[in-house]
């Protein structure tokens, strides 16, 4: 076999045979084929496609590439959840306690990464003691005891897509939804998921421009779940504007314990219900979705996934009286309200532009080396629908720096006030097959 | 600038400036760019096309990564012809001496190359004595006295064109209009040609496999040729089956000596003719291709032609006795005929299967360090369209083994023999802008 044919072969639009592909991704780990057959090919691929059964089997030539995670040891059915990503996203900070107080395992795999704020890992180190630097036993340990502990990544997972996303990067391959899709479900599956849930953002702020790329993009991955065992469903839920109105990591925390009250704000748990039920649905603790959600309302009643949080953070070292006295997350020395210029309705607020902001402040890494700052951070107190008069306060910027002139340029250019505007659609529909 | 930007720009169809094909060139030449950025950005261009413009700028800025030939030097307006390649090609050999004879100078760049026989050094070193080494002063010379002199490839040209083609070769990126158009115009554009004439074979043993796509192709490079001041013509012509009768160094100069003494085979000739006369008219020494074609004729029929090959190996070393005495030239040991094995027409004559078989006897070089034998070769005693009787010599094989039966079982592979066929159309047309 050689490259250059199956690259000719991806060109002219035909299927490579699961061999095929088992080949390229091999060969390129080994580096026995080099970057530059992979580029073209992944170009080929960009404008030709893949079918299904194609995306599917480059999905576990990647999780074959190297090691993945034994979850067997963990009782029940192991639901993982992604996001594509986007700015202000609690939803991971409150479905793991909330779907673990129904005793569905959590076993999660976080980093650290780069962004406008930190990655799950940074959020929950907010709370002082918080570590996620566990043995593998004591992972498995806490997740059948407790249904929840988070550890560090470790490990060499699908050494091929890393390669192989790098390249992408470089070479304007980034944007096809086959090789998107199989870079996610192939992390996912390498980190011992038995369930997918996917939150896929659409919007100014997300990858996904429009809720239909959006839409192709979670078929894709539902598919290719599916195709190889894994029950995987999604949702479409906007990224237009910041989810909820934290964005930075102490008041991330501090949000995701008003939502697990039930005092959440309205987007962030709406989201939180779609993305859950398709989880508990998933692990099999509910008939349908609506059951599964009518699950979710009840812990959150009752206290029970305030209580599962309270357990997890304790468990892992963190000082759970958080939970009651959250003025012990680290706070930010100034407080700056952002006034509203005229009077209206927001019309606008560019997620990515307010991410921007807040990393501006600190709240996240700009390059590996970047030192995050976990007080820092903006509050929303208007979101896209809102009326507001001149004066108002738009956003509340906690800064450790008294001169926060950029931020709030930053700010004011990223929000527009009109005479009439609607909130957005905040879920665009569920994907399941 | 940023090189993935500009393969984005490649992607999503858009014309890229004359500036950003000149940073991708030179930095592709300088190794600044790196190969799996210019691999997927010929995989775009493959895609995507490029406009005549940029045909031209990508044309020009392989010129300007390396040296440039400067024929200044030599009076009169220096026309090249380029083949796209085919078997039993002889039509240098005819057209060097041909047009030379109408004072028009011919200053001539060859190399030995690889193929299914040698390149125009080779095929002339078949003549004993005959030398390409000689210097740059000598050969200026040479072409002002004689109008006439061959110089071997030398100096770095288009460097740029060299990298590309290497990584296309590898990356499934060679059957690419643009690519290919730009690349043998930068050639010939960097070897000094101010008029260029092209013969863009068709067929089997072409690269363009249709008369249509030879035209497209045929067009671009006319087209870059005008647009960088350089008055370029071309022909489509046949490569379905070889070209005139002989296949071999020794045995395509003695049809050449043939030719010009205007006892050549009739498409070969016709081919001389149609070439010839692009060349003599676009160097300006006729009003029209048919005052060229009168012009061309009259030189064969007077002799002067021939005459201009005597003095042309002459003037470089070469014994001009061979041109009165052909069996002067290598002589192959056995000559061994191929019988037909049935009645019927020629129906075909796959030319690149019969090239192979000539380089089997040894005719051409299969891999660089290849000794070429520069005797051996065939000669084809029927071409399409030929009645043929059981028994009937199809080829005369010039063999210095007495064992050809691998040879005689490729020939009889590729020749088909069917109750009716009609000769091929040798000249499908001309493409003048």
């Amino acid at each position: 076999m050689r490259m250059v044919d199956l690259i000719e072969k991806k060109r002219d639009g035909k299927e490579l045979s699961t061999e095929e592909i088992n080949f390229i991704v091999q060969g390129y780990t080994d580096g026995e084929i080099p970057d530059y057959q992979v580029s073209a090919f992944a170009m080929a691929t960009f404008f030709k496609d893949m079918t299904d059964r194609e995306r599917a089997d480059l999905t576990m030539a990647m999780v074959n590439s190297g090691e993945t995670i034994d979850l067997s040891a963990i009782e029940g059915v192991k639901v993982d959840k992604h996001s594509t990503g986007g700015v202000g996203d609690t939803t991971t900070l409150v479905l793991a306690p909330l779907v673990a107080a129904l005793d569905i395992p959590v076993a999660k795999m976080s980093g650290r990464g780069l962004g406008h704020t930190g990655g799950t890992v940074d959020k929950l180190e907010a709370v002082e003691g918080f570590h996620v630097e566990i043995t593998k036993d004591e992972f498995i340990k806490l997740v059948n005891e407790n249904k929840i502990a988070v550890i560090g990544q470790s490990g060499n997972l699908t050494p091929a897509d890393k390669k192989l996303y790098a390249l992408r990067d470089v070479t304007a391959t980034v944007n096809s939804i086959p090789l998107i899709a199989s870079s996610i479900m192939s992390k996912k599956i390498a980190a011992g998921a038995d369930a997918i849930v996917l939150d896929v953002k659409t919007g100014a702020g997300a990858f996904m421009k429009t809720p239909e790329a959006a839409k192709e993009l979670a078929h894709a991955m539902v598919s290719i779940g599916n195709n190889v065992g894994r029950k995987t469903m999604a949702v479409i839920s906007d990224m237009s504007q910041p989810l909820g109105l934290a964005i930075g990591n102490s008041l991330e925390i501090q949000e995701a314990i008003d939502t697990l009250k039930g005092e959440g704000p309205k987007d962030l748990e709406e989201l939180c219900y779609a993305l859950g039920s398709q989880m508990v649905y998933l692990a099999g603790k509910a008939d349908s979705l609506e059951d599964a959600k009518a699950k979710l309302q009840e812990v959150i009643q009752n206290g029970k996934a305030l209580e599962k949080f309270k357990q997890f953070l304790a468990s892992q070292g963190g000082d759970a009286s958080v939970i009651d006295h959250p003025e012990r997350l680290p706070q930010a020395q100034y407080r700056i309200e952002l006034p509203a210029k005229q009077d209206g309705v927001v019309a606008e607020l560019v997620a990515d532009e307010i991410g921007t902001a807040a990393m501006l402040l600190g709240a996240g890494r700009a390059t590996k080396e970047s030192e995050i700052d976990l007080a820092v951070g903006l509050m929303l107190n208007k979101k896209v629908g809102d009326a507001v008069k001149a004066g108002d306060s738009l956003v509340t910027i906690h800064a450790n720096r008294e001169n926060v002139e950029d931020v709030m340029e930053k700010l004011y250019d990223s929000i527009r006030i009109a005479d009439h505007a609607d909130a957005p659609t905040l879920v665009y529909g569920t994907v399941t097959e």
